[in-house]
């Protein structure tokens, strides 16, 4: 019975030891990385703009960060495979010809590819209605 | 006391009108963001590397994100008011001379100035004996 109870302890601490390493950055890594952060100023050109707003977005294992909508947001970027310059337009929306330009930036990682997007737009109308959730921030 | 009443909703709604937009996106903006996507991987220099792994790290109002010590991280970064480059090595650490170079890159807001860092060391030993938390994921 002791023997036993040695086999069920040297087991368990085995299982532990081959088990462990699966939570914390292990776990992690088996998903390529999509972690995002987006920005965005005024000014024409992310060198020019200093950033006002920025958001983080992850989309992997779960849609998470501190966008308002990460889930629309992962689900828009899910659809275009990451890609955000083929991000589709939200609803009609008529806008002022103002000129007052906002540019809008996505940076970090996408299933395991490097991301590095800058959008200038004349306004933030124009902004708003040009992509759905993504950079609705 | 029927007026009594209709004046406490009319108050309660106006404080709601006035303070209610203090929560949401223009709470976040009262602080100038200082939120970072930070990622790693194998290779010379960022075009070259593939993220491997990334974490958010977001320091206002408070020590936020995906970031596995992100209290730590924001401390040293506050330091160094956001300078990556003259970040503090650790403790004394012994590496060995493989030459296996890993990539780290940082990238969002710090304080409201745009960030764009990256740099290479010739293994991840180094990498780690380098700086002590805001690359340690």
């Amino acid at each position: 019975m002791r023997n036993a109870a040695r086999w069920a302890v040297t087991l368990g601490l085995t299982a532990t030891a081959v088990c462990g390493p699966l939570t914390g950055p292990a776990a992690a890594a088996l998903h390529a990385p999509s972690t995002l952060v987006l920005t965005m100023g005024h000014g024409v050109g992310a060198a020019a703009a200093a950033p006002e707003r920025a958001v983080t977005l992850s989309c992997a294992p779960t849609p998470s960060g501190t966008h308002p909508a990460a889930t629309e947001a992962c689900a828009e970027l899910q659809g275009t495979d990451g890609d955000f310059a083929t991000l589709t337009p939200g609803g009609r929306v008529v806008c002022t010809k103002e000129y007052n330009p906002v540019v809008v930036m996505a940076e970090g990682a996408w299933q395991g590819r490097r991301v590095s997007y800058e959008r200038t737009y004349s306004n933030e109308c124009v902004k708003n209605a040009s992509v759905t959730s993504v950079f609705a921030f």
